[in-house]
């Protein structure tokens, strides 16, 4: 099943900076090959399930090991099995009945 | 205090297709003269905090009024007092790195 | 309007510890008298949509002033207008079930 | 790792009525013997990072299963590397400063 899923990471006890963590993880999403939308509150991720899922963990182990002890991980994931709606179509179908 | 806010809004009960409802809240925060940003799972939103708050709670009940008995609403706020920063600059700040 | 809201407020550049500024809007809650439910991830909220939103709005603002430079708050606000349905209820139907 | 996750799917294009989807999903989460906390807003989840992830996915699909042609799944994950927190010690650290 492909899902849409949009990714937040907060790392805690690293002070106020965290994008050098961001950096850390589109990395990894984009060697993964997915199709990702970075945007000012995270990052929307287009894929199939279980990558989608693998990448997201990947994301987390790696911002622990760069030194975050602690992390907030909000995941929102959109799944149907009416249809295959792409991140682009969703946008488009709200913006041409603006 | 600025912030920058994310919302997602979900009706129920009123089936599958949601983007009649999204159009009707993306209008009201147009109409406010908020700076706003579409996104394939949501609505990013700069602004005072007052006025955002003003504007989610207006696209609340303005999509009940269209008829969807029930909804779920995702807010997401940021807030910093040590330094105002945009949505675009926030962005920046992690594509410069890539 | 009577809504059911979820709290989570994440403080950064304090730290790891976290529980003082949960105790500080907690108090806030409590002294506006809403009704609410403490849990792992954050605090359950009944009441007036109004009331809620500015009981929110108040914890971020005390949070700040307790010194945290940086926040970032989850709300997920539950409306409906085809029926009231409290936190027990919403509880309860779910576990009547099991 | 063990972590904590709060769940929430909400089915569309199902109606009103989401207990019996959520009662899908609780079955699943204590079939796997996790230890599992429901409240007003959704389920909080305690266990291997692993284990929580592929009982989430589990609960989707068994979702779609039952008829939900869409759903939007909300998952929060605490992670942390410093020490190890059980859901009930989080509340207490707030509860005893209460």
């Amino acid at each position: 099943m492909k899902i849409i899923a949009e990714l937040s990471i907060i790392p805690l006890g690293v002070g106020l900076s965290l994008s050098r963590y961001i950096v850390e993880c589109e990395h990894i999403l984009r060697d993964k090959g997915l199709n990702i939308q970075l945007h000012a509150e995270g990052t929307n991720i287009e894929g199939e399930f279980n990558e989608v899922l693998d990448a997201i963990k990947s994301c987390i182990e790696a911002i622990h090991k760069l030194g975050a002890p602690r992390l907030v991980t909000n995941v929102k994931i959109s799944s149907r099995i009416d249809k295959i709606e792409s991140m682009q179509e969703k946008i488009e179908s709200v913006e041409k009945k603006l």
